[in-house]
Parts: structure tokens; sequence; C-alpha cells
């Protein structure tokens, strides 16, 4: 196994040279190459996918995950949709910013290059591979795939299109590399192979990236929990409150970006608390409070303090009454897993100050948490998100894999 | 010790709470305070500083280690003026960049937030204490200092003088800690405190670095070598190929932006050697080549391959003639420890392809590689460079010490 992984490492780290130098032109080629041998080998494709799902029956695999692991055809239409997107991104290899002139008569700027070589883990979803290979391929990184062994002939059909879109474009198959093993050593290798490997992407659950971040030498782009916080001010506009707060709790409930927590000016929360249960009633929410809460509320449970610290990812929310902001920021201080926390309010001051006083990957006014997205941004894809601080903070795209360099341009110039 | 550590880092992760919100006026007093107590206290710093280098000259420390530490009356003029420098630069706290409309009608944009705490550990010279805490306050963290042994009492005069600073100015005094003990354990510490320290920061020789790359669990902000490479290209201009190839090597000779190695293409080998070994000879720089070098330059000692991964830190060079840049970039791959390489050419292509395929921190083109320098790239100071590619890579400033997280601007927007 070792040995099998420092090939794809040291494989990994020469393609990564190739496809650093790359053009624009040679990348997208290659992207819509893979495209169309998704399209022609949907059959293919599926026959691999149903090899899938018939072992993920046999093991007894509840409903969810099943539907996660199929490869349907509007799913395979939307990984090609998903490789022409990409394709039509602005590449960001060899952008150069700040370009000035200093005393010394050097130019200074820096230039934006890619990474080197991705490793990136992910659950049941086979589609993760498309999009995985998609955003490393333009950002101009070499990637090593470790897909979930539940999908593991989906991957390697997905592969094998992978393959050959490469291979047509001209560029060298080993930038895009599916471990073709099951065996859980592989993944203990490619996180720790600091020589070949400059930075890992875990995506899946909770546990999975937990294990990782704890075993990895090599930097981790991830974010483990999302349990963001709605803050409706004294000062909000009840109808934008309303609606924000039950966008951001029943829009989706599985996802990290949702709304785990409610906190409201006890000044407006008689007005507001009973208008939101109603809401929320009607979409089935368990509604979890304090005291006070509870008090506004019919038919409240009262939180505990594991429920501060929960992200539900289901139809449950907990809510607390705070005296004003500075109690609202005390708490997502305490409990925020530095996710996304929005605060609902008409006032200037308190907004701006929330902008600035909250340490999360992404802080908002008067929007739903919802919108914390790389394609709501404006990244075009999003590989993961971020709550870590150093590097890539939030949505992480096409940016987010490369680094910048100095770059210095002198007619001769000599440190004096 | 543990418990000392932890109080250190608890009341580090409150202090920078308090100056990530403080504005660009409190912070730049702070400096200026600061600088007015170094000044008030002149003599008590030298006579804490006495000591140091009376403990350091019973220990036998040599010659030019007692120099590092001696707190001359320029040196203590030198930090004043850091600090007032410091005071000048613009605060990168909170800028806001980007900021566009989204089709949602959401707006997006990035604000520069501090990291939080820095732990910082440099060797013997002073100095580092007051250039590094005027960074870190400046970019709105806390830091937590630890200075080598040897300065220990110069450093903890310094601290007095930071503290006084901090409180005259407002500002909670444990933005500033500089550990009080000698015991080394607090480095294990310290490196180790996941909970409370956002990023390490070490300066020193590579044995300090390596050891605490290796046992640190926080991420760390560093550059083990600077292997530089100046190449001359056959299109070089000779004169200034001369100019800098004298400069790169001989300007000072123990800086991590030191040339230690020259690559030279083989057509224009034989003009510029010999110029360039009769200014070398000059300065008595000892040159150690590849068998084409030797039969070019007489008194050339024939290089080792360990020469090619040697940082001299010395008047020692060594010189290597190759077909071309292709040659030349081969091995920059697999000597450079990607601090800084420099071309020398007027051939625009090949200027263009050596700026976009070298990978390291720094690449120039027709400049001495001693302008690898903060100062000199007008980030006004740096706390350090570094060759990792996350983050920060390059001169280290205040944008360094910083990172950026996503706000969003909204007038009640639900995700649809």
């Amino acid at each position: 196994m070792k040995e099998y992984m420092r090939q794809l490492g040291e494989q990994a780290k020469q393609a990564g040279r190739a496809i650093s130098k790359a053009d624009s032109a040679q990348k997208n080629e290659a992207l819509m190459e893979i495209a169309e041998q998704l399209e022609l080998h949907s059959e293919f494709l599926n026959a691999e996918n149903q090899k899938d799902l018939q072992v993920a029956k046999d093991n007894g695999l509840d409903a969810a995950s099943l539907d996660r692991l199929e490869l349907t055809s509007a799913r395979v239409a939307a990984m090609i949709e998903g490789l022409k997107q990409v394709a039509g991104l602005p590449d960001p290899v060899g952008e150069i910013s700040d370009l000035s002139y200093r005393p010394s008569g050097i130019q200074v700027g820096q230039m934006r290059v890619p990474l080197g070589v991705i490793g990136i883990i992910y659950e049941s979803r086979p589609n993760v591979t498309i999009d995985a290979a998609a955003l490393c391929l333009k950002s101009g990184n070499a990637c090593i795939l470790r897909g979930g062994s539940e999908s593991f002939y989906s991957n390697q059909a997905i592969a094998a299109c992978i393959t050959k879109g490469l291979e047509i474009a001209g560029l060298p198959k080993e930038v895009v590399q599916v471990i073709d093993t099951t065996d859980r050593a592989a993944v203990g290798e490619l996180i720790t192979m600091n020589d070949y490997v400059d930075v890992i992407v875990p995506r899946g659950g909770k546990s999975l990236i937990e294990r990782i971040s704890k075993e990895a030498t090599i930097a981790v782009i991830k974010h483990l929990d999302g349990i963001c916080h709605v803050y409706i001010d004294g000062k909000a506009d009840v109808d934008k409150a309303v609606a924000i707060a039950v966008n951001a709790k029943t829009h989706r409930y599985g996802v990290c970006n949702a709304m785990e927590t409610l906190l409201i000016a006890e000044s407006i929360a008689p007005t507001v608390l009973p208008l939101l249960a109603e809401k929320y009633q009607e979409k089935a929410v368990e509604l979890r409070g304090c005291l006070k809460t509870c008090s506004l509320i019919p038919d409240c449970i009262k939180a505990s303090e594991e429920d501060w610290q929960t992200e539900y990812l289901a139809p449950i929310l907990s809510i607390k009454v705070v005296a004003d902001i500075d109690a609202a920021m005390a708490h997502i201080n305490n409990y925020s897993s530095a996710h996304t926390e929005s605060i609902i309010t008409e006032d200037y001051t308190l907004a701006r100050r929330f902008l600035r006083e909250v340490d999360s990957s992404s802080v908002m006014v008067n929007a739903s948490t919802r919108f914390a997205d790389g394609f709501e941004y404006g990244l075009g894809a999003e590989i993961g998100i971020s709550t870590d601080k150093l590097h890539a903070r939030g949505p992480v795209g096409l940016h987010g894999l490369t680094t910048l360099k100095y770059i210095v341009l002198g007619d001769g110039q000599i440190r004096q």
C-alpha cells in the first residue's frame, strides 16, 4: 500500500508540474473532453453504478444512502453541465496583482499559482469525483481522489472517462488519479505524504473530517460543524426577520449553512416569536428554547446546554432570547463553529459592529445563512467550505486552490 | 508550566478579541507610547542588557553572539524608529475588497481580519521583541513571545516598556505577553495550545525552526533554508549579469536571500565567468564549480553533490554551467528551497517562462535576490519569510498576520 501510494504521489507531483504550465485553452479542452466521455459512456456508467447499488442493497444500506449513491441520468447530466461551467470560469493561474514600482526601481507584484497536488477524500456521492477533478484541473493542480468504498465501481468508471478526456487533450493522465483500492490504509498514507501532497480536502460527515484532521500531517482545508446563528435585533424589520429565520432553517435541513440557533432581542421577541412559531409549526420544526422563549411560544421544549452546541441537520431549532447585540455576540463567541452568522437589523451602527466583531467565515446582514455557498458568492463552484483561519476561509473555489508568489521585474537593479 | 502557559493562552485569547476591535488611532497610540517608554527607560534597558551580556561572557559565548545580544543606543533608537514606522503603516484590519452585487441581490465581499493569537519564538536578538510586538499589535492580533534565554533580562525589560505603553493607550496589557521563564517546556506548550494560539512564527537558526515545525500542532509560518539561485541566461546583458551575481552573493553573506548557487548558460559562460571570478577573488569568495566551470576559472574547487544542497551563509559560491533555461529550471526544481530565484536575460519569452514556471516564493528577472525582503517589497516591515505555499508566501508583513472573511449585505434576501 505504501509503495502504491508513493507511486501515485510521485506521479501526481510530476503531473502537477505539467498542468501548472498548461494554458487555459488546453485545460478547458480537457474539461470538455471529459464531459464528452461521460456523455458517450453513460450506459457504462449506469452499469457500473448498478454494481455499487447492488452491493449497497446487499449490505442493507438505508434508502437515503442508496439515493445519494445513485447516478441517475439527471445526475450524469448535472456532472456534464458542471464540467462545462468550470470550463467557462476565468483561469486564475498566472493572474498578476498589485504590480508596482518601488523606490529602488524594481517592480514588485504577486502572481497566482497552483498549490501543486491536492488530496481529496470524500464519501458516497460519486459526482464529487467529477466536481473535484474539474476544480483541481482548472486551477492547475494535480489531484489524488479517494471516494467512498460504496461508490467504488461508479468512481472507477468516472475515472476512466477522466483519463480518456485528459489523454485526448494531450495532458498527462496522472493529473487526476482515483485510488483504485478500498483499503483504508490508503487514506492514512495519502494524508501523511508530505513530500508529494500539498493540501488535503476531506468532504463528508463529521467523524471522517475529525479523523483526517487529527491524523493528517499535511494542511487540511475543512469545516467540522455548521452551527450557524441568526440574531434578530430589536431594530429588525419584522417581515425580513420572519422570512430569513424561516428560510435559514427550513430551506434545506441537512446542510452546513442552515441556521441551528436563533438569537432574538428581548424587546422584539414578543412580536416576532409567535409569528415564527406558527411558520415553524406548519413545517413541523421542533423548537427548543430558553425559559423566556418557552414563555412566549406554546409547545416549546426547554433547551439544554447541549442544544446550543448541536448541529441538528434536522427540523429542530434552538432559540434563545438575549438582552442585546453584546449578549448575542457573546453567545456566538461561545457556541458558534465560525461558519456563518447573520444579523437582522435596520440599525446602521449595529450592522457595522456585527460585521466587524463576529469572527466567522461568513458574516451577514439581513440575509439568509443559506447564501454561504460558492455558487451564491460567485466563485462559480466550490470544493468545500473552510472554517479555519489560515489560507482559505469560507467557500473555497478556484482561488482557494491556488496561492500567490512574489514576482520582481528589474533592469539590473542591485541592493545598495 | 502547563498551567502557566494555558493561563497566558487564555489571557491572549481574551486580549485578542479586544485588540481586534480597537481602532487604528488607539493601536497607533499604543505603538507611540511604547516608543516613548523605550526612550524614557533607556538606562534601565541598558542595565538589564548588561546582565545578559555578563551571563553570556561567563558562559563563553562567541563574539558574534555577544554582538547580536548587545542593545547599543543605536539599536534602541532603531527599535523606536521601527515602532514609529509601523504606526505610520495603513491599518489592514477591516479593509473590504471585491464587494459586488450578485444576481440574488446580496452584496458579497471579503473583510480583512486578524488571525487572533500569534506565538513567536526567536533567538538572541532582543530587538525582535519590539518588531514582533509592533506588527502583531498593528494587525489586531494578541501575541505570546518567547525570546532566547541569553536575552532574558533584556526581553523582560522591553516587555515592561510594552506593558506600560499598552496601559497608557488603554489597551489590555495581555495583548503582548513575553514568557518570563527560560524553561524550554514553555515552547513545547506554546506550539501545541491549539485552543489558544492560531499560528506560530519561529525565527532563528535552522535547527530551531526544524524542531518547531516538527513538534507544532498549530500552523507554522516559516522558511527553513534559503538556497537561492541566479541563472545567467545566454541572452543576458553581461554588465547586469556581473553586477547582480556579485551583489546577490557578496552584499551580505549570512542572510537567507543571498545567492548560494550560480547557474549559467554554456553559451555565455566563457565571457562572464572569468569576469565574475575576478570580482569574487577581490572579495575572497571561494568558488566551487562543475567541471566546465573549473575549466573556465582557475582556482575553482570541484563542487560535490552536497554543494548544490548547501546554504553556505558564507563567502562560498557553487557554480554550474547548464545547457539552457530548461536545464537551469530542472536544477532549481531539484535543489531550490523555494525561497528566491532570479533569471538574468534580455529575452522576453524566457523571462516570461521563468516567472511562470519557477515555483518559489519570489521569482525575479534582472534583479538581485537580495531584494526579497519586506521593506524592499513595500510591506513596511516583515515578521519573517515563508517558503510554504499555504496562507502566506514570501516576506510576511501585516497582511500575512491577517485573514479574509466573507461579508454579505442584504435587504432581507432569502435563498430560492
